[in-house]
């Protein structure tokens, strides 16, 4: 049990194909901003870190899972080895691909860093939340720091000397984060006290680092109630000189999963002698300035499910190739038949397709942002594609959030199923995955959270424009393959899920302005993923589109052959099984079934 | 962590309505076969587990979860508590409610000894394993037992002086049974020395008995390949001097969940020194044999999933009562709104009526079932109930078990998003009700075995009489709300789910006939997710139907209003988002998406 192993699979094949085949990555390199980069570079970086990751983080991820974090005197211990993965993470650099020149960092794009995330979690989704934070934080302060802060600050935040923290949650006050009572009283020159108890803070303690500094949300006196009234504050752990600011570890959590990232409760001042900076020269700034912090941690949530479900589905992959039981169904009555590998038993592959679909499906939709957001970077003076692209990022972020990590779960649960008995052990890598992943659909907002902020905020952004283009662009896709005799079908498939997404949102416009609130958050949920499930879908279709041109030029013995073909069975495969369900979904939602809200409370049960 | 509390929560209110309301248990007591019992008794009884079961076995969940099993010097060691949990409930005599009374049981319906497991299970589904598994045994040899094996080995059974295990699987032999080695060696006079290893085996050993009773699935060396070839043994662990029979503990698994109940590989006769006794007086006959104890262990795990699943959903529904977080959705845009309890969000709610539906929709097919099987044993002479029920039986169990465990997983994953980050936490029992379930899916008949027997078994038994009875039943049951202004478009649905079944089921006829085989177990899983939704459905609206008829005589002010209400909404809620979908899944099957067959093995990845 929990051997020093590397456990972790990645498919680099796949990454490169939706990189540079599906999403034309390289048309964004060699000039501003990613003057540095090349197709060549991006690729040999990934290949390293996948070896670094292999070689690294691999083997701390069940025996960190094992032992856990531990509260010893007021200070948390991370698990045996984590000390030096930090260290060779900042020696390597891995974590300054795409910062800033000015900071030591090496200017790449922002999708190569969603790709080395999905590389870092996968490998170990719990050791990768130290970093990740940090990274977060340090984006902020040269975001909306004081160049001083800047100065102080960056730096040592991407060279590993510090780590960093988002202090959001209080006992009180979790999705609800407006009702957060932390304190800040100014003492002049951008000095405040701070005071209030913070929970669930990711990294709240822990080894690795010299000092930790703490982002905290927290409000003066004279602010107004709800987010409006918040500012955000760097708290750093110890003081410059070493001493301690006045934060200390209330508890740790217990928990089910990502055991070796610590989850610590922090009481701010409670001696009144924590001293904090406010982010910045300007108050009541805060939840926007958290929010860009957020977006990018949100994005960063479904990539992590993206890692662990895509080593969850390649270890099923693995299993079920080496594992013999029970004849092939073609000999199914002759009891003497040879044994076969359970890859070759109908309901085996089905999973194994449904989770390779799931798969590649988040990983393009991940990459599909990604690259929008570069575009953003790249669009120069060219307002109307900038537009463009942010739209399409901001309608994105919270499918890749919600449906990322609800699937990636699922997935990581018909990985378990897949292997069997065996699936439920610690033996192999799965059970584990499972248990990790169950916190994506929680953290950085719920998954109903998500969906508040696609229905309510990201659908009628610029008028609706933003959802329009989506479509538009869907509608054209599926336009091109109609004619296809293998794809007609996906095709017809694909359309008529765009209009159910197009005509539901219709719907939520009507609820909103017609007094029927409450079916707002009750259809939130399925549409994101109707929504989600037509972005897959088409992706999935564009694969196979570009593996079936790549087939038609390849050799009958080219290796490349399998991984186009296996394009073609991925897409028909969600067509035929998820994309075929989202009409039947808009149907649903369009009944207004209002029976959770109709139902009186004491009705739930009488016990 | 890990505080020795009850967590345990059950719905008697609940298990009463569906015993004696909707189901009529009443009608089969106080006449034999259980002349001894009436629903005052029943009543009583369940009430006083439900206080043993919360002071003896709640307490011990989250601390055994956390101690889990140990291996010591080859013999397993419980956590604390479990050898006194053990002793108190052989003392009170709670797993004889259904035993006869010739072995010192109270001779009750096996309705009332599914209910009881649901309790216990709920309570600490781990620590019930062992006794659970030692009442099959007991059951296997009071069946096929010689008369001086029962009387050598029942009673110590049912008293808790023994202890019993099922020893089927071996390292290469999993779902594939038939391939199992362990070989069986004739001494004469009924005895035989056994050599083999067995694998995955619950209370393999363990410190609560005197002795443990396997039995084991062994090959005697002319016998022939496959299922058919194997015979059924007793062996004891230690001899009646108290000597070893060669049976060692190899060692022992490491699990995601039920850690407290233990999993050993049993080695048998690694020193030529095994020895069994064949049951009963005929070789060969080891599959039947185990098949009736496997019949019972499959309605057991759905049990074990129902029991978790309440449990889940009802501490889920105590934190939504009592967590605040956010304002009203009416007052959704004034930060100083009063802060709400959870349950007041549509989500929420959404969340709560889901699991609620299913769990009392699992419940109800599950008590079904069981009354069913105590039919049968009522029926006498009349030949014809007892084909009628018998078929009843045979058709509901994979469902019970398949979807009864799927279900309590979902449901135990949807509690834990209702409680958001506390779900995560140890500090609440939810996290281990979803380790604890995730095993049930795997074990006793992986979920896709079930699914093959239901479709390949099941469906063609009595010409298909079986299925036939069960949707006249659904439809006869929808014909009679068909006008009801309320349950008017849930009739139709129903009825069309149960057409959806009947159709799907033809298909499955013509796959067999014409050469589509591969067909049958890529559609078998969603058939019987379609067949079990169907049933549910009907039993929930059934429910419902029951409850409109007290409301209408009930005092505004009564009660019981609140209860008969809740079934009002669960079976409208059931009934628009899942009973829904079941045409949809129909023809989903009708459009016999081959891919996961036809996709060539080297293109699920190239990595």
């Amino acid at each position: 049990m929990s051997q020093p192993i590397n456990r972790y699979k990645a498919d680099l094949r796949d990454i490169r194909f939706v990189l540079f085949e599906q999403f034309k990555l390289q048309d964004l390199l060699g000039k501003a901003p990613y003057a540095n980069w090349g197709q060549e570079e991006v690729a040999t970086v990934l290949e390293e870190l996948y070896g670094w990751a292999k070689e690294q983080l691999g083997p701390l991820n069940a025996t960190g899972d094992a032992a856990g974090c531990t509260l010893e005197a007021g200070k948390i211990k991370t698990p045996p080895g984590f000390k030096e993965a930090w260290k060779s993470l900042y020696d390597v650099g891995w974590r300054r691909l795409s910062v800033p020149e000015k900071f030591g960092g090496q200017e790449g794009p922002f999708t190569l860093h969603a790709v080395s995330e999905e590389i870092m979690c996968g490998a170990n989704a719990a050791f990768n939340m130290y970093p990740a934070l940090t990274q977060g934080v340090a984006d902020v302060i040269q975001e909306f720091g004081t160049p001083e802060q800047l100065a102080a600050y960056c730096p040592k935040l991407h060279d590993g000397t510090y780590a960093g923290t988002m202090c959001l949650t209080e006992p009180h006050a979790g999705s609800d984060v407006g009702s957060a009572t932390t304190k800040a009283f100014p003492m002049g020159g951008g000095k405040y006290k701070l005071k209030g108890t913070k929970i669930f803070i990711s990294g709240g303690d822990q080894d690795l680092s010299k000092n930790i500094l703490h982002l905290v949300l927290a409000r003066t006196e004279d602010a107004p109630a709800g987010t409006k009234g918040l500012s955000l504050f760097v708290v750093p752990r110890d003081r410059s000189d070493g001493t301690s600011n006045d934060v200390q570890v209330g508890s740790i959590e217990h928990k089910m999963g990502i055991k070796a990232s610590s989850t610590a409760v922090l009481n701010f001042g409670e001696n009144d002698n924590c001293i904090g900076e406010l982010v910045g020269t300007e108050e009541q700034k805060g939840m926007s300035q958290m929010f860009h912090l957020m977006n990018y941690a949100r994005i960063g949530v479904g990539v992590q499910g993206l890692g662990v479900a895509s080593s969850a589905y390649l270890n099923a992959l693995e299993y079920a190739k080496d594992r013999k039981q029970g004849p092939s169904i073609k000999q199914w009555k002759d009891a003497a038949a040879p044994r076969v590998p359970i890859i070759e038993h109908p309901d085996v592959r089905r999973m194994l397709l449904d989770m390779k679909a799931k798969v590649e499906g988040i990983r393009a939709l991940i990459i599909k942002l990604a690259v929008h957001i570069d575009k953003v970077n790249a669009a120069g003076g060219d307002k109307t594609a900038a537009e463009y692209h942010q739209g399409q990022v901001d309608l994105l972020v919270p499918l890749v959030k919600a449906y990322g990590s609800d699937t990636a779960f699922q997935v990581c649960v018909t990985a378990i199923q897949t292997l069997g008995g065996a699936g439920f052990l610690k033996d192999y890598p799965i059970e584990q995955y499972a248990r990790d992943s169950k916190i994506f659909s929680i953290y950085e907002g719920t998954n109903h959270i998500q969906a508040l902020d696609l229905v309510g905020r990201k659908l009628g952004q610029r008028g609706g424009a933003n959802l329009q283009a989506f479509i538009k662009d869907v509608q054209a896709f599926a336009a091109t393959i109609k004619d296809d005799a293998t794809y007609r079908d996906a095709a017809a498939g694909l359309s008529a899920a765009a209009e159910a997404v197009m005509g539901t949102a219709m719907r939520f416009l009507g609820w909103f302005g017609g007094g029927k609130m409450e079916m707002v958050p009750l259809a939130a949920n399925r549409f994101l993923e109707m929504m989600s499930e037509t972005a897959i879908g088409w992706l999935l279709l564009e694969q196979a589109a570009i593996g079936e041109k790549a087939l038609a030029t390849l050799a009958a013995d080219h290796p490349d052959r399998a991984f186009y073909t296996g394009k073609r069975y991925a897409a028909l495969f969600y067509a035929a099984n998820v994309l075929a369900t989202v009409p039947l979904k808009a149907a649903q939602i369009g009944k207004e079934d209002r029976t959770p809200v109709e139902i009186p409370t004491e009705a739930f049960a009488t016990v």
